[in-house]
């Protein structure tokens, strides 16, 4: 099995951090934004949708999408819930971080954090952005309050999919996180899970 | 059980679509863009996002997210492929379709079709999500040469969630579909599934 992975992007992290909790090996092959690795890798057809990370089984299969793979790595562990509405609640908040969470929470951070893309991050659109993800925080926050995960009594594939971008709102987006105890209380249960890794590594 | 569905939108729409090839029944209560009724069901914390569609089963229980809501419906029909790979390819289908497609595909059409929304399709941005469109088209399209369907070879809820804005790709988005035969053929396909139902009822 190798994963084609961005080591700077919250996408890729996903995976390798379930990848971690989960204690499976993996060949990573590393696809950093704008490096000829990635432009290698997309013209190769490795990438079905242009984009890391992208899971390749060991027959030569193609598994595009962060979500999906954690779907597929994940599928009979404690991360995915038996009950059948708590697994449709997950996808849920899987959709809602790739519909809206990633778009505004990474965005904001890969505006800040990329000098390739430092000329696109106007003040007005940095205000934007900066309004949208407290909003989009504060359901995370009203749903985490008084609940350590965001789906049933255990960590599941929701947890770990959204923590990828929310543990850098700060840090790279700039996100104000002291409005969001709850939160903050939940990135600390999910850094305290064994075997966890950082992004960094 | 009840829909919470806003009848001008896809993402409602696909809801709306498998109900009917399921031949499920589901009462569906209309919440238009800019309605009180939306407004209304907003304030009343039955759209757990703040988006249509929702939906809530006999028991009270709030399902949000189109695409987790087909999952939900889905699960055990013919509409879910058994092959656990596909079921995981579907699935990243569905995560492209809310991070890449809809935000370009759809988000075209509604600055076309919603009065409200006019102001906002400056010519710029227009080209930019004409191109960008075409581009996340012509992805389709060459998965769909010599296929019927996005994966296995039956209509899966990838095929059904990506339905939903496709169709109105040509008519609301301005995209050029004589480009992108094999989506044609597909579209026509999806049209001629036993108890099809149209965007517009
Ligand atoms: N929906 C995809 C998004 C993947 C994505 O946007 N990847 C970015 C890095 S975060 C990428 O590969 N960008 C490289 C490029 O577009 O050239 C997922 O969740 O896997
Ligand atoms: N990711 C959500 C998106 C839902 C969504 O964006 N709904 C829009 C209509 S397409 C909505 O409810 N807009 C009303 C509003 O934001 O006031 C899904 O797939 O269900």
């Amino acid at each position: 099995m190798k994963l084609y992975s961005m080591p700077s992007s919250g996408n890729s992290y996903k995976v390798r951090l379930l990848l971690a909790l989960l204690g499976r090996d993996c060949t990573t092959i590393d696809v950093e934004d704008n490096s000829p690795e990635l432009a290698q890798a997309k013209a190769d057809g490795r990438l079905p949708f242009g984009k890391a990370p992208v899971l390749q089984l060991d027959d030569g299969r193609l598994l595009p999408e962060s979500n999906a793979i954690l779907s597929w790595l994940g599928r009979g562990t404690e991360y995915v819930p038996g009950d059948a509405f708590d697994h449709a609640q997950m996808l849920g908040w899987m959709f809602w971080e790739q519909n809206q969470h990633e778009g505004v929470i990474a965005v904001r951070g890969a505006l800040s954090f990329y000098p390739s893309r430092k000329h696109l991050a106007t003040p007005d659109r940095m205000q934007d952005l900066l309004d949208r993800g407290h909003a989009l925080l504060q359901i995370m926050e009203n749903r985490l309050r008084g609940r350590d995960w965001l789906v049933g009594d255990h960590a599941s594939l929701a947890d770990i999919c959204l923590y990828g971008y929310t543990c850098t709102a700060g840090s790279r987006g700039g996100f104000d996180m002291a409005r969001f105890p709850a939160i903050n209380r939940w990135l600390a249960g999910i850094a305290a899970l064994p075997d966890y890794v950082g992004l960094e590594g």
